[in-house]
């Protein structure tokens, strides 16, 4: 990788077209269809899309995390040192916070937004443990086994996890904080944002837990 | 691969993933849509992706059968001893259930339940007998031409499979006893789930007959 | 490649599953969607998909035509002995029509049918010179720049050429002649497919010839 | 890559049929669904798709650009004479015509329109800057980091983009110029092409200069 600035950079401006993408998808997909399936493709096709794109052209600059979860993780194996790690999650929020007001720019709607979306009761806190349970598992086995192919993991990760999760899979507590400053198909009362946090922060944790012992390091990979 | 204990483990958490991703895409989509084509699309692509994910980090931990017609064809051709693949059977169709569990727990349905949808007629077993053999037929060509890209094949032949085949292909008997016990989009009648099982498994032989004599071992492959 | 037996087979085996997934997704998708965008989205991913899936597991054991413009072409290049050429084509015919059988047989439709639908005019033949064109073009670049991902170049050009041409790029005789044979979504009028097997030809033939000027042999690839 | 004669027709006929495919599929689409989301599905996919197999096919003979705005950036950074980068220009505007052409002779359609449906507003044109400043970004950094990926990168970028910009992503001069000749779906007024055209300049050298400091050319890259 990279010096500490194109690092930061490239989790800025990757949290924040993560973000864009996410946030404007949603406006752009809400607006054309009545039938909310139709608009939730519209919304998980470019999200998968951009993800396999920003994490092969960012990758190697920051590691692309993207996600503060991510980065508690590698933080805690000891990959990320904690000063630095810091400074990715700050990067990371304040990226994902201009990718809202970017989204809401192009469609020209007002910059400034609080979600009034309600996203909260229990299936949805199992859910975001499970997404995030989910993508660092992905994350870490995909890194083990075949990292030429995390990005490509990573974007088809997510696609099925806005299907299968009550959530729609958020997944990211800087994505989660973003999509509170959003009043649009994407976004979540601010209220409800800890609760999301709390859920994705369990999720890493048993996914890092669990891969450090099924993905054994030093084992010979048969492929 | 690696030790008993991991595989197993492999197999029960792949197989309740995608489960999980089956049956919690089903509800959603079925929610969300009132065309029935637009909630098999939102079915067909988180499934499609989860399957690439899963085979590709687990599939060096366990082989990434989470399939019993799978493993029994694959210990009818002496790759897997007999007590082993007993063994993967019985983690395949208890993380099956786990993940019919899970879905229910994260869109707050009562967690057991018993399906009502009959799917019995004598084109869905035959249809299950044709993906089931294209299934069997995409890993064993697979595995002898390009095993770098069976988690993608198996992928997109299942993506093309819920499709083409009238009973929109369960073609794995762990997923066919799961998929009974949810009275959901992709639930089956416990009753209608042995005649499925048995054309699966008749698909499967009959793949690797075919298979066995068409993708001859000892061939210089030349691509 | 292989011995004549395993590549006729082989041109029978994957011509029939590709027709099969044509017309079984085109009957599923029509049953499933009021709106013809959606039974088109139906009916495209799984030919895509399914054409990744074949060309990668039978690729190697006969080249994987499925389609006698292709098989014309390669005839023409002299990579293929004339005799042989014409064992190809009747085996892709024979399996073509097994294919529609088979969809017809798992959707509980009467074996043999003859299609109404009409597809005649001087826009549908136009596109079928270039639906087979630009298939010919992709197959010739492909195998001349990257012949490892040839697969997913025709899985995506078909995907793409279903919705830019005005026939649903059919850019196939042996699919085409196989589609007569079922008065579904899929179908054309027998009295319709003599004229687009001749536009199909003369685009494959075009293709052949830019192909030829434009994919210089005895370049050197620059990547 | 290959003499001049071979590059111009390569960057014609790829243009001539990339235009073929977003309007062709942009008339389809729309005919054919009532759900405008579902149509623009309609024009993503296939969109998307083309692009990976043009650059792929013809990437080795021209570099496949495609779009004048790629030319431009490449220019500048010195990797095209300035006399070639013209001619390349010209025959990327001669192309995109003659692609809205084919694609209404297909529908049998008047040859020669002039589009009416305006796209005029500073939403659009933060997008179409936005939209052009990550193409280039996605084709800086793919080639830096993985230039056999450089294919997909584009098409699932564009995939992307055509969602979460307000502009539906047109990201390319010559493909404005040729959208303005047509009257469909995927048309643009001739008076709002101008404005455009200069944000997607805009947008490409923002990303040039960005880029320059961000992918630096002699770091090691670790992946």
């Amino acid at each position: 990788m990279t010096d500490t600035p194109r690092r930061l950079v490239a989790e800025a401006l990757g949290t924040a077209l993560l973000v864009a993408t996410v946030v404007g998808s949603g406006i752009m997909a809400d607006a054309l269809s009545a039938d909310d399936a139709v608009s939730l493709l519209g919304n998980t096709i470019p999200t998968g899309a951009i993800l396999i794109v920003l994490i092969t052209i960012l990758g190697p600059v920051s590691g692309a995390h993207f996600n503060p979860a991510v980065t508690l993780v590698f933080a805690a194996r000891r990959d990320l040192a904690p000063g630095l790690a810091l400074a990715y999650v700050a990067a990371q929020i304040a990226g994902g916070i201009a990718g809202s007001l970017l989204a809401h720019a192009m469609f020209e709607l007002p910059m400034l937004q609080i979600s009034t979306r309600a996203r909260t009761d229990a299936g949805q806190w199992i859910a975001e443990v499970v997404a995030t349970f989910g993508l660092l598992l992905t994350i870490l086995g995909g890194l083990r086994h075949r990292a030429d192919a995390v990005p490509w993991l990573v974007g088809l990760y997510i696609s099925a996890a806005y299907w299968f999760t009550a959530s729609t899979s958020f997944a990211n507590p800087a994505v989660a904080i973003a999509r509170g400053l959003s009043d649009t198909f994407a976004g979540i009362r601010p209220a409800d944002v800890p609760a999301f946090v709390l859920a994705e922060i369990a999720g890493a944790l048993l996914a890092a837990a669990l891969g450090g012992w099924l993905f054994v390091p030093d084992r010979n990979a048969p492929r």
